[in-house]
């Protein structure tokens, strides 16, 4: 199917994916009386009491604002706040038909860290969590970190986090095939931007000692000239060996490579000169950094990518869901490492040692079970972590 | 009914009046490819070609932001800006119910004009118009004035010019049954608030001109110490006789009282001090400035207030849902005068001549005739003033 023409055709026809809907009556004036006007002001001076009470009596304990400023939306660029929003309203209606959450599209007409951080920043009472998406590099990073301290409610970049948490899924079982351990691999990535720099951060945060990143000068090392902040950081803690040179160079003898980049970076010839039965994660969409048909003949034992039409998609969508849910019942006040690699545990744990084989590593984006098991996975790390607010909340 | 304990009750039941609804299936990954990648690209792309295009292929042609600081939340005042969300998410439910409008409810935890006109200025870009709701006077003039000048959509606050309009409607049809003409009128007010200046200056729009405003210290008046920029507006074009005291005293002779300011203003020899077949419209919630049964023994002709448990109940309801939904319906860059006109004109001609009595001047706040009959007039108005941007638009 031509998904191109069809998607547009049918934007046309829905006009937005989401409306709104009540969830209470408004047929009489006694409705009226009671979900508005006199009625509405004894809930009112309830949270004027006690704010938290906004969480019981508003829907903010379920809703999630999901901002971009149009910067970096798909594959495609920076594209405008307005052109972001289709991504953005996909999103929101994948929250709710996966999680359950309520997720409202925001697109800023500002690409100014501080505009940004104002505009999310003040408008935090009127959601449970922040969900960035497509903002670029390295402003991202700034916004998020710049948020995380000013709101009392979880802020999660999703190109981050959520590419990252469904990557070390995908790793923990796809290393499990090749008989490898993440302390003992080498990996390699290309792409040092949001997406690139999270998996690197969260795989060492599970374990992983050996890695270099790529950007699209080649390896990044302590000591090159014009790395921005985040990628001087990352120079501290990876290529302790300060390697040089692009892919090509450094992929020689590595277990894994993540490609987070663009298109047709690596080449057969690059696969075969890496160690026995090596993983490849190829995910930039839609077109990877290798094919997979290309990957298997040059040697491959496990291969994923972002695409649905190839197995083992690696699509955030088995992740932001749960993680939110997760966040939003136990109303947490951040989502953290420790909760991020409890839903990467779930999302691998899903696979069976009897289900696991090279061409399944990690469940389809629409099976039902993922949401439930990331959400319980994420609310418990939430609890031992001691950033959530309340034990139990049910819908 | 105890509607204070019922409506505390029915919000923890709820958890929110309001949730999100997808308008695009979601069920297999073909869904998947058309809803969000790689299909949505497509629209994107569209979208940045022509940014215009955001009315089409998003939601925003029928979205609108219910916006409020908590800072004057219905006669509580500033409660705080999560304790204003529950009248919100009502007035957001009732968009849906009555307009078809889907609206989003946003607080913002600021009280600096320029902070608030930043948040929404830069969100303007995710909705077709912005419903203000809810702030302090004189704040919220400044607020509105600014919006109006950096947003290309309507903004409209609704404290404002939605009682404006519904009060202009009341006026016309109680007119009409004294036989008094708007232009030959004396009119008092008790309130100069958001509600106040607007009301005389739609009154004035469509022909008045014999107005005394009061606030707390009185009748304002040309040169009186501490007036506010909003009063020293009013003070240019109202009381040309410089007249001074309370309501009590510039009541006398009036032929029109309108109230926007508190209980108990309002004394039966007052009423009795006024033209023959006094006009009261003593609008103040809960608690009128005059109970009716009390206006009518003193020798009141007509009267309306804010409470659905006496006749002509002057509701915002008649008015925001329409004239939204007209706004939206032909994309118009502004809400002016000539629409609220329009919208004044439309509630009050859906009482016909026939049917118009002393305790039936204006439709009651649920018939479902108004939104329409209010949204055409607007739309129409949109035209012919030169602030539409399509001609049809139907859903």
């Amino acid at each position: 199917m031509n998904y191109a023409s069809e998607a547009l055709r049918k934007h046309y026809e829905w006009r937005g994916k989401f409306e709104i809907a009540s969830r209470a009556p408004l047929n009489t004036n006694e409705d009226l009386s009671i979900a508005y006007t006199p009625g509405v002001a004894e809930p009112c001076l309830e949270i004027q009491k006690n704010p938290a009470l906004s969480f019981e009596l508003t829907r903010r304990w379920n809703t999630v604002a999901v901002v971009t400023d149009g910067t970096a939306v798909l594959g495609l660029g920076d594209i405008g706040p307005e052109a972001g929003m289709p991504v953005m309203e996909g999103k929101c209606v994948l929250f709710k038909a996966l999680g359950g959450v309520d997720a409202i599209p925001l697109c800023i007409r500002s690409k100014d860290v501080e505009e940004i951080v104002t505009v999310v920043s003040l408008l935090s009472g009127s959601f449970g969590g922040i969900n960035l998406e497509d903002i670029a590099s390295p402003r991202c990073f700034d916004i998020e970190r710049e948020l995380k301290c000013r709101c009392d409610i979880p802020v999660f970049h999703d190109d981050q986090h959520g590419t990252a948490v469904v990557t070390v899924a995908a790793m923990i079982n796809a290393l499990k095939i090749v008989g490898k351990e993440l302390k003992n691999a080498k990996v390699v990535t290309s792409g040092a931007g949001a997406a690139g720099v999270a998996i690197v951060k969260l795989l060492m945060a599970v374990g992983l000692r050996d890695v270099i990143m790529c950007d699209r000068k080649g390896a990044i090392y302590k000591g090159r000239e014009g790395l921005n902040a985040e990628k001087t950081e990352m120079a501290e803690v990876s290529n302790l060996d300060r390697r040089k040179g692009g892919p090509g160079e450094v992929m020689r003898g590595a277990d894994v490579f993540i490609g987070v980049s663009g298109p047709d970076t690596v080449t057969p010839d690059m696969v075969r000169a890496m160690a026995s039965n090596p993983i490849l994660l190829p995910m930039s969409n839609p077109d990877p950094e290798i094919r997979p048909e290309l990957a298997f003949e040059a040697g491959a034992a496990v291969v994923g990518t972002g695409r649905s039409d190839y197995p083992n998609q690696i699509n955030n969508v088995l992740a932001f869901p749960g993680i939110f849910r997760g966040a939003l019942d136990v109303r947490a006040s951040d989502i953290n490492d420790s909760m991020k690699i409890a839903a990467a545990h779930a999302i691998a744990d899903l696979v069976s040692d009897a289900e696991l084989t090279p061409g399944y590593i990690i469940p389809g984006s629409l099976d039902g079970r993922v949401c439930p098991a990331v959400a319980a996975a994420v609310a418990a790390a939430a609890h031992s972590s001691g950033v959530s607010r309340i034990k139990v909340q049910q819908d």
